[in-house]
């Protein structure tokens, strides 16, 4: 029985390309749910679950992530993810959501102590609930690295983000753009993520 | 098929009273393998899993903990939980990890951007997969918060952390002490997480 549990969890990889075929409301509801069911710091439940799938929206989300990466610098210490949206951006063209279907947004209290780790959590549920349902995902981290980008958190609050909240995490969801529509599962071998075993 | 996934992920609570009961080697590695399948920024892998099983080692990290927490002030800024901790300190005989046979601490390196997020995501991988094997867990904080403590990283590199290594993470895992060893599994209606649909 088991089995395909851990299947479930050790074949989740990331997808980055995405059919246009909208996500079926009841799966995206189940998803969705399974992010709610997250654990939280004192059981706070305070993560705001901004599920957008605007074309529109998306669009200007992606114009105005371009423009603020494009505005950036890179120094010896921004980190490399970051500094590969900088570079893409100034080049052009960048859309860092992957024009998937949906995109999900977790925003929770910037002054509370758990808002990332709760955000986290919510969004390893959906991943996981994603691929169970084989739909692909996408771990995204820009409109997090632009949390305090006042351009961007104007714009988000106009979507429903509330004065005290930011983003900490964002999940792209759709399904891949493989031959037959599922997301790529062969489970890699970890190459690092080491254990030390004490007892 | 999938309604048993969704069951799983809605069924997890936190589990706070555990059985002696030692967690069987080949679950506990089912467990702990999840924590490694989940992402990672950049696919980094560097999250660097600690497992506990040894009892001195387990009490002389609560013996630490609170010594620490008694120490510390409450003002109005202090974080709930963490004023809890602080009050039980002490007041004495504070054990933050309830005595879980099995205490995963979760680490990574202190330079990296994505060191919460990934450590996190691992955590709810473990946190799910014990669930799917009638095993109880708890998420926790304690060690978290003494992240920068002296006396605790100098305790936990004896215990194998690495000197550019700090905790964001930690899973109490075991049977939990019901009549039946196994988790309560209400899933308790949400009273927070809102959603905001856009589109």
């Amino acid at each position: 029985m088991e089995s395909r549990m851990f299947t479930v969890i050790t074949t989740r990889r990331s997808t980055r390309r995405f059919k246009d075929t909208p996500v079926p409301e009841d799966l995206l509801r189940q998803v969705i749910e399974a992010g709610r069911y997250a654990p939280s710091g004192g059981n706070n439940q305070t993560t705001h679950f901004l599920v957008i799938r605007d074309e529109n929206v998306k669009e200007k989300l992606a114009a105005q992530a371009e423009a603020a990466f494009a505005s950036m610098e890179i120094t010896p210490d921004t980190y490399k993810s970051l500094a590969g949206s900088i570079r893409a951006s100034q080049k052009g063209g960048y859309v860092f959501h992957y024009h998937a279907p949906v995109l999900v947004l977790l925003a929770n209290r910037k002054d509370y102590g758990n808002n990332m780790a709760d955000c986290c959590c919510a969004l390893e549920n959906m991943a996981i609930m994603a691929n169970a349902l084989d739909l692909g995902s996408c771990y995204i981290n820009q409109i997090n690295w632009l949390r305090e980008d006042p351009d961007m958190l104007s714009y988000l609050r106009e979507l429903g983000l509330k004065e005290n909240e930011r983003v900490y995490a964002s999940l792209a969801l759709g399904y891949a753009d493989t031959a037959d529509g599922l997301p790529v599962r062969e489970a890699l071998p970890r190459k690092g993520n080491d254990v030390t075993w004490i007892g």
